[in-house]
């Protein structure tokens, strides 16, 4: 008999965006006078088209594999070269980080579970909470943690909590961790990690022979100058440090498709017999054993992303969702509640009004307001009482859900 | 400390393709006035354009892409309705699937490779010889072998030999396995199985409560009418079958990357507690959890290739390479070298000069003909004193293959 991985059965009900996917539709079905005014600010997907840098290379890309001359067929399962040393020259210019240690995906969650594969069994995994469900689920997966209590909390891992004392920036811990997953700028929270905050995890990784997971992926979003957009900027992040990154929220790849990590060759686990081992060389090794590359034509289109005019376009997207977060913050304070994020990145993290729980609050905005918003629990049980609003959207419909939101809260 | 995956140590060497891509790489820079001359008959990839159906269908969805109002993020994970029910409706209509049994994917190396994390620990998991290395490569990664021997066979796998004897058709065993890997047309044999063979093996995984995972990446390629393209052609799979596709080898998708896994909903597994659990919910949680939809215009130029225009041009592409597997099974045999396969799939199997095994013949071959072909025991043992032609090229290169071929042997 053939026997079933049976860690998948200690998940809790659905993954949160498809349990939000049913809700709405679930509404919508019972409303459908209601559900043409529905507005999603739940997943975080972009809503704006590609940039015209993107779409015109993406022609291209097409065009070559539509002549023999210059068809496409298999590419390099770490990507195309010139996307890998674009990435190099443009996003990590000066960190020392070189093209081949850059290993081309079709999207970071992908990635981030993936990434698992690599590892061995017994590692101390460290989340923070509220966190991305998938660092959670594919750990699950993997029979790295034992059965959830009630609150979907997963015996086993070590969890890093994360609250408006902390300002949603985890502390390093007392405790041992042999992994380490952060995302600055957080999704859900928008928080980001200043450099000295970052310097003390890698302090710590080094200190317990521990990797850092880096996910970069809203790195576009930061304002500040003085916020580090790689954990590479970090001195000794290169010997304990593996970090991802994506075009989906940057050039707006959600429906395109197209990720990066980078590892350094500096970083290495411990095998059974006690050696040594470079994760680049395990990761490369999955890579071209399970992946078999990036649609050429979006590699093409992402590196276009780098271009003089790539970039301008890209950043005119950027100020635009920002724009949309500017005008979300304001409404919840207005509102008179707790609000936090937004201003390094495309997330409002805001707290209930008193007495709702997470889906509580989703419900009420959605029957009352006709928006989709993110229960704060749906990211672990530290995101109680809290909700995120995404500023992926048109501004018109910013604009409504900020009035919607006054008028059902205030 | 973080602990690595060590079973990753046990694989052998590099990946196939990547250790052929050396010694090729290795021989251009050593003779660089031969290497233009070079023609690659090696990794079975495919050298035609893509079909202009779906040129233009993958035009048409990057410009939806590049307007807001048809702009699409992420799609369903499962992929779109539109390309599941035409794959339906075209490739399984009668055979009793459905459009919500069906998962797109990128790629079928990555379907057949990630397909493991839903199975448990000791399984019996049976292969054939020789194989598809990623079938291999991909239970050794997951713990699932033992280490290999010197031939780079692992302990802990039950090999199915193929041979000349049986055709290069594995007989059912007479040991009890829990997964079986199946691929017809076969990968790199070309060997294809008859319905009595099919119907022999779906009678063996019944009656041991096991899996089989069909790889059916070549069915385009079959010529006889009787010859099954599905594994759900014989009664009794949809309970104990899981079957790959991909518009690689059909449609030329290997640059633009587009798969596909059938699992219908009846097929289970058993967890540790002894209940019986759908594949299908575990593959659909690992799918949701991992992946995040292949690119939408792939998807939509995928659709394509069901549109009468598109089925023509397909049609008219496995013509042209089936035409290439004529000649070069002709000069295989002229060269008086003992030949399979090139009837109905792509590759022709082709055993080796006396005296000469698998490597001294491709190095030969790339030596003194300055064609690359694919050794048969980078396949597996059982595939030593073999070699693979892959017809995927040009019309010329194939004549001046079977030209060089007959001129380095004959």
């Amino acid at each position: 008999m053939a026997a079933i991985n049976s860690n998948f059965l200690k998940l809790k009900a659905g993954y949160l965006f498809p349990e939000i996917a049913r809700r709405v539709k679930a509404y919508s079905d019972a409303k459908p006078d209601q559900a043409a005014h529905v507005i999603r600010c739940g997943i975080g997907d972009v809503t704006e088209p590609l940039p015209p840098a993107a779409v015109r290379a993406m022609h291209e890309g097409v065009e070559e594999m539509a002549s023999r001359e210059t068809f496409k067929g298999y590419g390099p399962e770490q990507g195309y070269e010139f996307l890998r040393q674009a990435i190099v020259d443009h996003q990590f210019s000066g960190l020392g980080i070189s093209a081949d240690e850059i290993f081309i995906s079709d999207g970071s969650k992908c990635d981030t579970g993936n990434i698992l594969d690599i590892f061995g069994k017994g590692n101390v995994i460290a989340i923070t909470d509220p966190v991305y469900p998938v660092y959670v689920d594919t750990n699950v997966m993997a029979g790295n943690t034992g059965d959830a209590d009630e609150n979907g909390t997963y015996a086993g891992l070590l969890y890093l909590p994360c609250n408006a004392a902390n300002n949603f920036v985890a502390d390093v811990p007392a405790e041992k961790a042999d992994i380490i997953y952060l995302c600055f700028p957080n999704n859900p929270t928008g928080a980001v990690a200043t450099r000295p905050q970052l310097a003390a995890w890698v302090e710590y990784a080094k200190a317990n022979d521990a990797i850092i997971l880096f996910d970069a992926a809203y790195e576009a979003y930061i304002q500040e100058p003085a916020i580090p957009h790689s954990i590479f900027e970090i001195a000794g992040a290169r010997d304990c440090a593996i970090e991802f990154r994506s075009f989906s929220k940057n050039g707006g790849f959600t429906g395109a498709r197209c990720a990066y990590v980078a590892i350094p060759k500096s970083v290495t686990g411990k095998a059974a017999d006690g050696s040594r081992i470079p994760l680049h060389q395990l990761w490369s090794r999955r890579h071209s054993t399970k992946f078999n590359g990036a649609s050429y034509p979006v590699q093409k289109a992402a590196a276009a992303l780098f271009s003089a005019a790539g970039k301008s376009q890209v950043a005119a997207l950027i100020g635009h969702y920002m724009g949309n977060a500017k005008l979300l913050r304001e409404a919840v304070a207005a509102a008179g509640l707790p609000v936090f994020g937004g201003q390094n990145a495309p997330y409002v993290w805001a707290g209930c009004p008193a007495g709702l729980s997470s889906w509580d609050m989703f419900d009420k905005m959605l029957g009352e307001a006709q928006v989709v918003i993110t229960p704060g629990s749906g990211f672990g049980s530290a995101g109680e009482g809290y909700f995120r609003i995404s500023a992926f959207n048109s501004r018109a419909n910013v604009v409504e859900v900020c009035r919607r939101l006054k008028a059902v809260v205030a």
